[in-house]
């Protein structure tokens, strides 16, 4: 089935300036751009943007734990440590498979009305996360976070993970998995190496939290560039450092394995600190973005880290031309998509995935748009209240309201009778 | 008429938590609170809860520019002062009455969508913005933005002032006047001097940027409490500062009469950078939130402002404690009422004015909210998408992506034109 995308504005985080144009989605991909002056092409569906609708590559959310929308609004407004030890992790205990398939749809509904299209998530339970992605034709980055525990818990969590690679990744095209050793303060440096062993061995990349908070840092040990290189995790194919607020961006560290991936709204609730993000930018370092939990967010909107992202870095350099608005709509598409191995995604190209964001630009906040200024439009004054459907693989996943391949109400019922027992 | 809300939860920026409750609203007042086991009164109307909706008290904009929603998008992210001299000024040269009319009347759409009941505005040809408001409903703070320019251009902005004062104050109970020098580099010395005399004289509020950019600090020429005494401002019945982010919170400082007005993303986009808010909740200083002019936000969206503050300064104090939701609530409705001279305004009990919110609560990020978290959820998790309404003075101005006292198509078709002809 075909779709036409007539009339419309498109713009990625490649270029500063929209275009106007006719694009066709044909089996999953952007299969044809034309100038908005010649004759568009046939198609089964045709959405009819008459120059008022523009379209985006759908957001990835980069660093998230889904179904912790089971656990939002739990002791708010507390510091990270006490937070998890007195209000998270004891509930945590409580959650069955049952109850994190049900939390990570009920997830999927919000990324999918705030247009996301691929989540990286460290959770448990994850084979549930995969199956939920797949029923609905979501893409997904996920691995199971490993921490120490009861003896032996280290171990059988990675051999979860590498089962979970073997049974997922690379599943139609959805689903990649990497290794996800939770934190240096949660995992002992030996059982660190161990992992970055099993990750190079398997060919698979590393989602890692990495000095999220001034105490990890302090506690430690050893410096940044030392605990990298000794945990194994420079060598691994591929290492995503999320959130890194701590980490200093003199380090002597190469870039080409390593993304961060700032996590702002996140940061600032929790009072972790503010990554020095317009820094990182100046050296080229690749960052991508994420919501991380709702529980400590509390939304799973990436718009609004974007427009977070944007903003929060000028106030902070006190300097209105550092992290321009398309970098920040970069680093919430393409960075996050090819950090965690998808090809083809998060650009608008002919060939590539038809991951896709439709935005209604006929609302009053954007009178004055344009090609020039689309960028800058949609980052500071639009909102994901703008999108009127989310497409992966050129299915609609969203639509005005609707999920097509989802069923809402079964699914806010089961989150919801799973939120009344863990809280009980 | 008379309008039943049932079973609803209201939430106001007095209460920690949530009640659930039957809440009547008749002739502009909410004329009954009753508990939710209290068999309801009878009404006209009937809006029915479930449970699922809440009420809060409508946000008050305690500081923006309506009509530069024209200039959206014009110079994007560059200093303030370039940002002024060469993209904004020249163009405002270019505003017509009638065009500053229709800019207002759009930027009506944009708050009363996103549940802005009130809003404090400075700029010019304010006979047209008072007109704009009283047409539909709305209720305004306005005062005259003064600033030099060719001779005598003070004398006569001071004059328009109070012709606006004397034609609008009161008005309706929608409208307060106040007087509006602009800031101390645009207004020198003597005239502020006559300004506050006038403001005294007259028993008006002033309403003033102070202190936006450290630049203005620098070249001040004098301290900060020595220019708010030498100019006269101390004295005036009421003084709102706009922006302050450079006005150091251990000023020996009465509060009695004077608010500050942050206005965090205005502040953070131009990179003016962070207001101590923290220390200044800390000595019980009266803060106020704004959104500041549309080209420099660009979003005119109460619930952002809110929640951006609650974020931002944790995140800047790493206090994940200061700046509680209910505080941010309090400052985004309550305390911007207040502070231009609206009373019985920004809180829900019996006897005030019927200035609501209605918030949609039956959504996927509302799981697990009760009376108890309810304000938490507000403000980290929702956002102005949730909004199913908002009414001034017991009347709907917006419900449900209507506006029945407002003709969009028309109000949109003119601000278009507008912005064509001034920016061509």
């Amino acid at each position: 089935m075909a779709t036409l995308f007539k009339d419309v504005l498109i713009l990625d985080g490649s270029r500063t300036k929209a275009q106007r144009v006719h694009m066709l989605v044909s089996k999953g991909r952007i299969a044809e751009i034309l100038d908005v002056n010649k004759t568009p092409p046939g198609a089964d569906k045709i959405i009819s943007g008459h120059g008022k609708m523009a379209v985006l590559p759908g957001f990835v959310n980069a660093h998230t734990h889904a179904a912790m929308i089971l656990l939002r609004g739990l002791g708010e407004e507390a510091p990270l440590m006490e937070w998890l030890q007195n209000k998270i992790w004891p509930v945590e205990e409580k959650l069955t498979p049952d109850y994190i398939y049900w939390g990570t749809l009920s997830a999927m509904l919000e990324m999918l009305e705030t247009g996301t299209t691929c989540f990286a998530d460290m959770y448990f339970e994850m084979d549930r996360v995969a199956d939920a992605a797949l029923g609905a034709g979501m893409r997904a980055a996920l691995c199971r976070g490993i921490t120490a525990g009861a003896p032996g818990k280290i171990e059988r969590s990675l051999h979860e993970n590498l089962d979970l690679a073997e049974k997922y990744h690379g599943r139609e095209g959805l689903i990649t998995i990497q290794l996800g050793p939770h934190a240096p303060y949660t995992v002992p440096l030996e059982s660190m190496k161990n992992i970055s062993q099993a990750a190079k061995t398997q060919g698979l990349g590393v989602h890692f939290h990495f000095l999220e908070t001034k105490g990890e840092l302090d506690n430690l040990g050893m410096s940044p560039e030392k605990y990298l290189e000794e945990s194994g995790l420079l060598e691994v194919p591929y290492l995503n450092l999320a959130h890194a607020v701590w980490l200093d961006p003199k380090i002597n560290l190469e870039s080409e394995n390593i993304t961060l991936i700032h996590n702002p709204c996140s940061n600032l609730k929790l009072g972790s600190g503010i990554m020095p993000l317009a820094s990182w930018l100046e050296r080229d370092f690749p960052v991508a973005l994420g919501t991380d939990g709702a529980s400590s967010n509390n939304r799973l909107d990436m718009w609004e880290e974007m427009r977070t992202t944007a903003l929060l870095h000028k106030g902070v350099n006190q300097d209105p031309v550092c992290v321009p608005a398309v970098d920040a709509l970069r680093m919430a598409t393409y960075e996050g998509a090819r950090v965690f191995g998808f090809t083809q995604k998060g650009m608008i190209r002919e060939g590539w995935c038809a991951d896709l964001v439709l935005v209604n630009l006929d609302k009053p906040h954007y009178i004055g748009v344009n090609e020039e200024n689309l960028a800058a439009y949609i980052v500071y004054a639009g909102s994901s209240g703008d999108i009127a459907g989310t497409m992966i693989n050129g299915k609609w996943l969203y639509k005005n309201g609707e999920y097509p391949t989802l069923d809402k109400d079964e699914i806010l019922q089961k989150a919801c009778e799973a939120r009344t027992a863990i809280t009980q």
